[in-house]
């Protein structure tokens, strides 16, 4: 369902002409950027500016089921969580460098279609795709990006700058991701258990697109710039926000306490999770790869980022080392585990 | 034979207890280097200077065997062979970022015993590990490995710098790593046919090393540098001396006549391709994984290169555009065409 209807082989191109090929229409728009493909490094110039430079793994069978995900999807999201990475540094994604290790079950049409869907997004958020490594696999498909950022060093924010009180924020909304993931893995088992059947998936775009294309949160950075408000500290929710919220406490020394009803939830987000069955925090809570931003920000700041209306407060910060706490509706107090990378090697 | 004899399950650690594991022991050197480890992305400062990047993908069962190749030595020559990418251009290597997809089938030893190879290679070339990402795999082991560098913009050498009549030339010798690549081989059929056979490797050192500890050659460089050479273009030799003259004729627009009888050849590496029967000149041309640099220098520069004895001046650029010859001892011109990656391809 993924494969284009023409295959070329990859060893019809050999390495010159498969280079020639996915490099051809790449253009390089960032002054820094001073070399991009075809030499052993990329060149880039950051006169004053600090470098950022994020990596990420993604392996199919664990990140990507290639049942359901369109390859044009999957290259538009290896690279958007990337990017996603340099925004929870409040810095601008200037490069990336792809890798690519593919078996021979894919061909030169599916290549295209991930670096289509890659280019897309770096022309989304001008970002110059300025090298990479392709090479083969023995059995499935790696893909490797790094992105490289700047960021002016007063700019930068880290997960280890948030203060006691400072109040804990999430952009967007949570748990959509998950549902998608959810509404995928159904129609997949009902695929497999009858190949006549088509998926159904009418009216659900919203979680679907959370799952299969994700946008990182620049809009969300820039409304804090105009507002005036620098974030104390920041991540960006790919595990889950229980696992982030971890993340936030232990490299700042605190810990938190947020709030149940005041995770911003999508109704499209509620109402999948209601025909699922499950509880739209949890989804939220250990879910992961919806790609908001967690930050805090000081107390002063309340009534700014009150105007934002992609933001919601959820918490504050507290002194009790590595102890993160959620206020149910009724009132208790339930401790924060992560749970996002634990369930996913416990899982093989 | 590659397994240490504790054996800790990643899934006993956890996603917070695995990265605190690999990365307590990293100490940053770099001044250059303003936030490793522990956040969404590394901070790097480069002032003035440019940045360097290189990726590269290393794929279990395509460009190592577990079989024979000691996980520390993976490790250290994952590193090393990405800071030979920016050693070709002429820069220095400061920071680097580990991508690892590992499979169950892989304990904390085996995975600490790669970090440990790589922390070497760090420490002996003065390069900071600050960041990374480690995941399952659902088969395999998959490094993916970013090295940034920096140089000055008049010092970087591209692979299409070079002009007609400049002289080629070779670092090191070639062939080496091929050799130790069919003895271990060798050895690995011999023990699939009889596991109680002991391999056989004594008075291999010097091909084994080659292919097992490669290192790259800033001592070159520096050699380079204090003779007043610049290179006018450069490349390191991954894939073999044929594909590697290739890109810097191809890049340059150029072709080049190289002499068979001038390719630097280890009398050890002749010694055992003599008993492999493989005539010397294919393992330098299309063996690869040498890790010696390729360079073309201005003919003024003929006489402070014959004083660097680690230098070998094996031919010269000339205006046939694409075409790369050999002369054989016996004076026939042989047409030079690429191989290495070809080869893997084909292989699957």
């Amino acid at each position: 369902m993924n494969e284009a209807t023409q295959r070329t082989e990859l060893s019809a191109l050999g390495e010159f002409g498969l280079i020639d090929h996915l490099t051809a229409n790449i253009e390089l728009k960032n002054s820094s950027s001073k070399k991009g493909v075809g030499d052993d490094a990329a060149v880039i110039d950051h006169q004053g500016l600090q470098t950022l430079v994020s990596v990420d793994l993604l392996v199919e069978g664990v990140h990507f089921d290639m049942t359901y995900t369109p390859l044009k999807h999957l290259g538009y999201k290896a690279a958007v969580v990337n990017f996603s990475d340099i925004a929870a540094m409040n810095g601008k994604p200037t490069q990336m460098i792809v890798g690519l290790a593919v078996s021979n079950r894919f061909s030169l049409e599916a290549i295209d279609e991930i670096y289509s869907g890659m280019l897309q997004a770096c022309q989304k958020y001008g970002v110059d795709l300025v090298g990479g490594d392709t090479t083969s696999s023995k059995a499935g498909l790696f893909i490797s990006i790094t992105v490289i950022g700047e960021a002016k060093a007063e700019d930068i924010c880290y997960r280890s700058g948030a203060a006691e009180h400072d109040l804990l924020c999430v952009s967007g909304n949570l748990g959509g991701a998950y549902m998608g993931l959810l509404l995928l893995e159904r129609e997949k088992a009902v695929y497999k258990a009858n190949p006549d059947m088509q998926p159904d998936l009418v009216g659900y775009d919203y979680v679907l697109q959370r799952q299969l294309k994700p946008e990182a949160r620049f809009d969300v950075l820039h409304k804090l710039r105009d507002a005036g408000i620098k974030p104390t500290s920041m991540i960006d929710i790919s595990d889950g926000l229980a696992s982030e919220i971890l993340h936030l406490c232990r490299q700042s020394g605190l810990g938190c306490q947020i709030y149940e009803e005041k995770i911003p939830l999508d109704p499209d987000t509620l109402r999948v999770a209601e025909e699922f069955k499950i509880v739209p925090a949890v989804a939220a809570l250990n879910g992961g790869e919806d790609y908001e931003l967690l930050f805090t920000i000081k107390q002063t700041d309340f009534e700014r980022i009150a105007n934002i209306h992609e933001v919601r407060v959820i918490g504050h910060m507290t002194a009790n080392l590595g102890i993160a706490t959620m206020v149910t509706p009724d009132n208790q107090a339930i401790s924060i585990k992560a749970q996002g990378w634990d369930a996913i090697l416990n899982k093989e």
